[in-house]
């Protein structure tokens, strides 16, 4: 079959990544939390449960939840991308004890879940929320990973055995399955990706398909057996052709949403109008300006439309992980920028906030008020957070680029040198920026022809206004899709700049929580104020609309602060980006910060 | 008596502007303007008419408007700042000429105006609005600039011998006269300046104490002989100190405004409560974004508060100009970059707008809208807004920098460089920079001292956020007044980049002509559609909230357009700056636009 999206994805691979923003935090993702994340799952016992699995089944003997499984994976994924950045024999050594360690755990029939095979092997394939197939999809993402760091086999062959022998139970014809937390479709597209067997593609349609539809036939007992949540959290209450509203748990709609554009980039779903219709309702009416998505801590998840509230934030960071996901599925299935837009607004804001500069802390929940109590911890009994950034870190230059056929697709503004192939021929692709902290980009491409290339740069969603120039002279590009197309030719630097001034934005009238509040954004970064910048005064804060912003000397971090003053010269803010909060001690932060009307002419 | 005034201005003279878009526009000032205005004049008559009167009084051989003599003088004034910048001893030789028989012209007791002296000599000094003090103050003007270029007190003497006559008639204990078109008292405190003579100033400050006290002694029936206006047209409805909101006619209103505050830097007025008064009014409440004021065509003046017609905007081009000069005052006087945001807007917008690129057409009224029919003249028989251009382009210069004993105030950005005193030593101070074309400057200071030095950059009201490097470090400044403060050491290159993106701007609610409107604006400069560069459908723009705008080659003059599309990728408007517009043929224009409103989350 043949794939429907309109660009592809460059692998990151093939994306060398040298800018100082991404470098610095790529180095502590490499050098303490790939480590920070193995040890924890050592010394919590997660990966003793598949040695102790291996032994038999020992009631009792499991050790944690019974997703434990999922964070050893997402581990493990996370240090396979590692080792596609930088080499470390020691590293790869240890991936492979663990990855024996899971085979060991592997059932003769392909079953892997050590907490049933442990604590209640009766019990598998009987509660729908239990988590077989997550863990199994992040088995096999997993796997994947380590077969293209290492090229061995050995991690992707017991990922193709457990799709097997998931087949070998449910399908057509044979038992219903409704997933309780999606993964397991996207995961096994990915599978299907690398090992072009259809019938892994086909297994996650199915799965899909399912939604919405009831449950197996008599006698098949398997259900949600949950107290507190019904079907519409477990999006299995319509069909998911039938989705227009976001509702539910809020990573669990992210992973399903991937796993219906990834199943549609390759089959006739029909899902395409859920996809479109879910999207706008997300990202018009429940999106924070972080790119955080849940606002509630009760489900996790979605409560209603313009529900946005700042102390009680959600936000869970692994939500923002999905939302990049999902976009990511959705912008190369549609070509549209404004699906990057969303990754980039999830990605330097909620994401980056749920990971300490220090690397070896972390947020389950990113709110975006917060009263002095808020602080990031070293680790989670659900370490699904710290487990994401993992695996998420290492992966961010495939956001960079997109190719088809005619163009070049700039996504992502990240100093970096890339090659890649264009209309068959080699096109290296130089990006040289300081991008977030200004919004200039320089490119330069070698390209092994003489013909033109056609590029198409991304025209974020904070940008009011760019000017490209060809070597110097401002040239009148075609805009379509959220992209500014420009044909390049051979030898010719282009330069995109991109308006990046500090601004004040606004929220919707709907949003209750952010009226008479200002937020300070400054291209795709969201800035807030700590308690400790204002000499604690931060209760008092009003922004002045007429206020004077200039860019200052970092307070944290080496990324800019802002000072915010009066006409007059009194100072009334100090701002930190967003992501760097909390990294100087628990302290009292806000993002949304009262605003003082100041009646002008003209409004800019 | 000392100057009361917070800083003083570096004059034009010591300013070498070396900018791509000043100097293009003073070399047309200097080519064309100059030698057009000239010309006009003598073809015109109003030449003519001091050669008439230097023959004596003959009844019916005066040509023109009463007031025409002030535009010989307002050309000699131009003409003679020209030859400050560049050397033309063919025009100093015309300039000597026609002073001569403007000399010839003034009456044995110092009497100068053609118009009585030739058409009816008998009502001299009878109607306060007849401009008999108005014309001397231009002679005044002129007279100094032609005494600063070429050392030569010819003119100088005629103004001196004016000035005394005035005095001789009236003053304490003398008759009393209100001037019915300010523009004395500014003059006259110029006269002091370069005389010395305080007497001049004490007559200056007299004037203005006579308004709003009625008129003369008994048998003294001066007045204004008008069916039309009132004393509040004239500003004679109440004392100067209790003025509060501007009214009447724009220019006298502005003329008066400057006066007041020319007096009071160097006398205790008690006028600052009313200046500062009738500033907010006006900025606040009937300023047009291009700066200009006077919305009114059938008082050449304001009207009430909000009321900002587009289609019928006066705005006179002499307004904008009485602005500036008011506005340079008022900066000099509080030492506060407000006032010269006001000066930048009108000098980019309102006041280039009466001006064509090609330097010999002017705009009378600079409307904001205009229907296909609205064209520039070659001259005018009320010439006062050519000849108010012809000698306000060439001191452009003088509105850059202040300097008093501890800062250095960047007031306008044009790259330039000059040479000042500071702290009595010699500062050259380079500015770098294609201001407006973008927002960066840099600035060089080459100091005759190891010492600091204190500089003030005024941070713009259009602009929302900056940054300021010294040897390319952020650095945080501390703000003062509409000034971003920082010390220099020695060798310190400075960078300021002040963003400066497309912005969108909407007008205050009560303005009730641009609800539901926008105007594009980039830094100073305000944008317009022109009807030809939409293909001719100017009446069905509108332009969505969330469109993307892009920087674009020039469609007119050198400085780029603007393109604006939507999301998907249609051509909404192509934009060019509203300075340059009705250079290619009379057009259909606006610079207020439909706007189609977008519902987004949030709004930046």
């Amino acid at each position: 079959m043949n794939k429907k999206g309109v660009f592809e994805q460059i692998d990151f691979n093939q994306v060398a990544i040298t800018d100082p923003f991404w470098t610095d935090r790529m180095k502590v993702h490499q050098d303490v939390t790939v480590d920070t994340c193995i040890k924890r799952c050592e010394e919590t016992g997660r990966i003793e449960n598949f040695v102790k699995a291996a032994g038999g089944p020992q009631k009792g003997a499991f050790k944690g939840r019974f997703y434990n499984d999922s964070d050893v994976y997402k581990v493990l994924e996370g240090a396979a991308y590692s080792l596609m950045h930088v080499e470390n024999p020691e590293l790869k050594e240890k991936l492979r004890e663990i990855i024996q360690k899971i085979g060991a755990a592997q059932e003769d029939n392909g079953y892997l879940l050590t907490y049933f095979t442990l604590e209640k092997p009766e019990l598998k394939w009987t509660d729908l929320d239990k988590h077989e197939m997550y863990c199994g999809g992040h088995l096999m993402e997993a796997a994947i990973a380590y077969y293209q760091a290492t090229q061995e086999k050995l991690f992707l062959d017991i990922a193709t055995r457990l799709a097997d022998y998931y087949m070998t139970l449910f399908g057509p014809d044979k038992r219903v399955w409704i997933p309780g937390h999606e993964e397991i479709e996207l995961a096994l597209v990915k599978l299907y990706e690398v090992t072009g067997t259809e019938a892994y593609l086909d297994f996650a349609h199915w799965l899909l398909e399912q939604r919405g539809n009831g449950y197996g036939q008599e006698g098949d007992e398997a259900r949600f057996h949950h107290d507190e949540y019904r079907e519409d959290y477990f999006h299995h209450d319509r069909p998911v052709k039938d989705i227009r509203h976001v509702q539910g748990h809020a990573v669990r709609a992210m992973y399903l949403y991937t796993g219906m554009a990834d199943v549609s980039k390759y089959k006739d779903t029909g899902y395409e109008d859920a996809l479109y219709s879910v999207w706008d309702n997300l990202i018009n009416k429940n999106l924070y300006i972080t790119g955080g998505i849940g606002p509630s801590n009760s489900n996790e998840g979605f409560t209603k439309d313009y529900d946005l509230p700042n102390d009680t934030a959600y936000c869970e960071t692994c939500a923002g992980i999905g939302l990049v996901m999902w976009n990511w599925r959705m912008a190369q299935l549609e070509g549209n920028g404004k699906y990057v837009d969303v990754i980039e607004r999830a990605l330097y804001n909620n994401i980056l906030a749920g990971w300490s500069l220090s690397g070896d802390r972390f947020f389950y929940d990113n709110k975006l008020e917060a009263d002095g109590k808020h602080k990031r911890s070293k680790w989670f009994d659900t370490a699904c957070c710290p487990t994401n950034i993992c695996r998420f870190i290492p992966s961010i230059g495939q956001y960079i680029y997109g190719a088809n056929k005619e163009n070049i697709y700039v996504n992502l503004f990240i100093n970096s040198d890339t090659t890649l192939t264009y209309k068959d021929r080699d096109l290296k692709v130089q990006q040289i920026t300081q991008y977030p902290v200004d919004g200039q980009v320089e490119m330069n491409f070698d390209y092994d022809s003489s013909e033109d290339i056609q590029v198409c740069l991304r025209y974020p969603d904070w940008c009011k206004s760019a000017t490209i120039r060809l070597d110097g002279k401002v040239v009148t590009p075609r805009v379509e899709k959220g992209y500014l197309v420009i044909r390049v030719s051979k030898g010719q630097k282009l330069t995109y700049i991109m308006d990046m001034p500090i601004e004040k934005v606004h929220a919707h009238k709907f949003v209750v929580a952010d009226q008479g509040k200002v937020a300070i954004t400054r291209g795709p970064v969201v800035y807030a104020v700590e308690s400790q910048d204002q000499d604690g005064m931060i209760e008092k804060i009003k922004i002045p609309t007429d206020s004077l912003l200039v860019l200052e000397d970092a307070l944290v971090s080496r990324y800019p602060s802002i000072g915010c003053y009066s006409r007059k010269g009194k100072v009334i803010a100090k701002l930190i980006p967003y992501f760097a909060w909390n990294n100087r001690g628990t302290d009292k932060m806000k993002v949304w910060i009262d605003e003082a009307k100041v009646d002008t002419l003209y409004k800019y």
